[in-house]
């Protein structure tokens, strides 16, 4: 569907797009929210939901859990109005700026999902360091918006 | 070395760090420079450079094409002092807050690895749809910083 990579320099210098999928036909997307900056989301797209987010300007990820594209927003409402779309110099991940206006991004409720900050510094043990919840209050009770969809998120 | 991932309440709100490394072992990883917001670099982990970030307050990643824990900046001397690491919801995807003061990020040159942006709308033909760069001057010359050094971008 995309331009053939065959040309290193090419990839890194070029204007073309030429975006490389692993092996299970993916690649690693960066959502930030344009107003504040924020990191929203990690998530993946295969070909068609990147060349779907570029045609409709609304983000299309591919869902693991679920093994299908989804539209984020589908089902809560939530779109991501995307505003620019980059790639990075290998092209092998792709950063959107998106518009959430006063929405949220995350299944768990809150605005992003990088909700938790990681102590720094010597850790006396890894398995009792302690994070600190950077969002303290939800935006949304996921019970309500997602009823008895299933949770994405495994172990 | 983390502690055990038993269960999805836990992992989702706990407060505790059960980082969910893939088959391969690593967890991706989004960088951002902290005083622009932009997105400086996309890259993946193993569970001894998470460790060692933590720890250290510089950013450690795996270098898949090298095979090995690297240590960032310790060829071009652009090291990235972390000021702060989040996990996200369901805890598969780290992001780091980096300074790199005037520095850069890209080993082909530019602050950030995101330089090219993807115009939006409606495809007339995707291999030949023209992207635009951001960034329009190199910050360094790769050839005189990483010499012999092989480069990472891959076909």
């Amino acid at each position: 569907m995309f331009k053939k990579r065959d040309n290193i320099k090419e990839v890194e210098e070029g204007k073309y797009l030429e975006p490389k999928f692993s092996e299970n036909g993916l690649i690693p997307v960066i959502t930030s929210d344009i107003k504040t900056g924020d990191i929203l989301m990690h998530g993946y797209m295969n070909d068609e939901s990147l060349k779907k987010t570029i045609e409709t300007k609304e983000a299309h990820y591919w869902s693991r859990s679920r093994k299908k594209m989804w539209h984020k927003g589908q089902i809560s409402g939530f779109v991501q109005k995307v505003k620019e779309i980059r790639i990075d110099d290998d092209q092998d991940s792709i950063w959107l700026l998106v518009d959430i206006g006063n929405g949220s991004s995350c299944h768990v409720g809150y605005r992003s999902c990088f909700y938790r900050s990681i102590p720094l510094g010597k850790i006396k043990d890894l398995e009792t360091l302690e994070m600190e919840f950077k969002e303290n209050k939800k935006k949304f009770d996921p019970k309500k918006v997602y009823k008895n969809e299933p949770n994405p998120t495994k172990l």
